[in-house]
């Protein structure tokens, strides 16, 4: 049945367009990437969407204009009016601006940069006021469509999570494993990977970001594999843990500690709670196995068009990387989407990370990334 | 020799604190990835660079600081100090700032967000000087182990290009001819794909920006294959036709006009040339074609660390993508290097393009994806 679902285009375009009346704005540009995507189904690299109370135009400029149309004509994109831009985004922008009621325009400042704002500002005799998560705060409660596909990326990834004991094995590199793992990957359907996919051994294992390197795996090792990949536009991401022959036992007990705090943070999760508590929850396991300084990042964070996206799922003090809105105190809600994933990174010994994807629920939450959660020794 | 070179991150991290002395600034914050990349090998997703008339400080959050000074004290980074963010960029920015000379700071205008700088602008009683390019500036003419990069990029791609008439057959799909590029790619040794790949036939051929679907390839079909690879950092970008059988006589005329204006294009490439020049003498042979309406982009644009930097080799009208620097008027200087690739898009007829990299000389320009131009016909 998902397959045939269409993205709620028109609903979503017309609570933009509410809201744009609501704020008593004369516009909200966007320009998002994702949030293209989420309201009409744009995927190109430059676009901007002029939503008003009375329409939505989508400004592209010339290598996209006519396949735009033909596909807003088809149905294949949402309810927009593609203007086309001859030279320049500014003076497009401020021609379309010039027929409109007077009134402030908003925009996206987490999006638009200092320069494209000056740029804006001097061609149109406008009050612009920043905005921040606008669209974002829509696209963090997922609707039917969307969680269909998200099922389907996350059980698509987890089948791929099945096969990793085929592919980790003494004596291959890292990077050999990582391209066994983007081969299963497209050859399952994704339609690209949502990040480069993480192959970390034995020390490498000990930093949350490593690359794939030409390191070859060997008796002790601990292996963090966590990849991820696009299906219809939504992200699966999926951490598991493999080790090579005989860990000592104080990597056997962080992957162990790691497992508990993963588990503790997935019982947390329920509609109504805060989302620094499910990460506090981690935490705390982590902390009393002395891990606490060895928990590097946010337990977890939203899932959707975006591999990461709202809701993050950190401690409530802590910043975003730059660039990414504020996001303090959030409540989770039935039907957000977002992984569970602690981990602790300890030099010497080595490092552990588990990742789920769960969507929230009003009772607790449901695991979409069904695929063994042992540690796979080879 | 070229295997063996590192990139010159301390003339580069130099010529950087020069300037910001010259400019009479306390600093310039560095956030654009490519030129993190460029001054010091950063290519991690989130960082800043402080760069003062008498250091430079990697800004690195917990995921990033350990790997970071290990990479540094072994020469796989450049010469700075790493200094760990344990919250929030802001305040990390904030305390290292308090302890420099009084003065302005310069921040990359085209890249940090209206957001970002509030945030900074709160935290720090400082004047933050918006900039536009200026390390962008220095990426643009490329030193010796660039070009050596740039030359394996080009060389190994134009081998990949040779074997296009193995994958392009009637009846196959765009998007399994794509997987063939693609698997050649990676199986060739790029580290990922420059973009993704385009497979456009048909009537999808006359979209610029086309992506794969699931069309197969029939006769009389005009067929565009543009694909590019990252080796060793550096991107390659490469585009080539193909014809499915016979294909109608103002079609081949569409080919053959775009191949005489990317002949007509390189012809004028050489060091003192206006960029605008070199677009102009593409489209004034396409213009003769009575195809100057059909010609719906830019003749290039810089090749290096992006896939698209500077020199733009376009009108010396036009705009540039939302978020990109103006950049008018630029002249030629040897060492750029940039791609050649007009453009013809005709509805119901087909679309054609003809795209090779090349490097400026004094004289002239070098040809850097040696591969067969001809159309290819299966």
């Amino acid at each position: 049945m998902g397959d045939i679902m269409r993205p709620d285009w028109p609903g979503r375009l017309r609570r933009a367009q509410r809201g744009v009346a609501e704020r008593s704005q004369a516009a909200l540009i966007v320009s998002t990437p994702a949030n293209l995507t989420y309201l009409c189904g744009f995927t190109g690299s430059t676009g901007l969407l002029l939503i008003t109370p009375a329409d939505a135009r989508l400004l592209l400029d010339g290598r996209y204009t006519h396949a735009a149309r033909q596909s807003v004509a088809a149905g294949a994109l949402g309810p927009v009016t593609v203007e086309g831009v001859p030279a320049r985004f500014d003076t497009a922008l401020k021609s379309i601006l010039d027929r409109e009621p007077a009134g402030p325009v908003e925009f996206e400042a987490d999006q638009v940069t200092v320069a494209t704002l000056a740029k804006w500002q001097r061609a149109i005799n406008r009050t612009f006021t920043p905005t921040s998560g606008i669209i974002e705060a829509a696209r963090v409660v997922k609707d039917a469509q969307e969680l269909a596909a998200i099922r389907r990326a996350c059980a698509t990834l987890a089948g791929v999570a099945r096969h990793l004991r085929e592919w980790v094995a003494e004596g291959r590199s890292e990077k050999q494993v990582a391209a066994d793992i983007d081969a299963a990957l497209f050859g399952s359907g994704f339609e690209r990977l949502a990040f480069p996919t993480i192959v970390a051994s034995g020390p490498n294992s000990a930093h949350p970001h490593a690359r794939p390197s030409d390191r070859r795996l060997q008796e002790g090792d601990l292996v963090v594999l966590d990849f991820g990949g696009v299906l219809d536009g939504y992200c699966g991401d999926l951490t598991r843990m493999a080790a090579v022959g005989q860990v000592q036992a104080n990597a056997r007990a962080l992957v162990d500690a790691v497992r508990a705090a993963q588990l503790a943070a997935i019982a947390t999760v329920r509609a109504g709670v805060l989302a620094s508590d499910v990460d506090k929850a981690a935490r705390d396991v982590l902390t009393d196995h002395g891990l606490g300084e060895a928990f590097l990042h946010a337990t977890g964070h939203g899932l959707g068009l975006e591999v990461h996206e709202d809701p993050r799922i950190g401690r409530a003090d802590a910043d975003r990387p730059v660039g990414m809105p504020a996001n303090k105190q959030v409540r989770l809600e039935a039907g957000m989407v977002c992984t569970i994933e602690p981990g602790a990174y300890v030099d010497g010994l080595g490092g552990a990370r588990m990742e789920d994807d769960v969507v929230v629920t009003a009772e607790g939450c449901e695991v979409l990334t069904d695929a063994p959660r042992d540690l796979v020794i080879v």
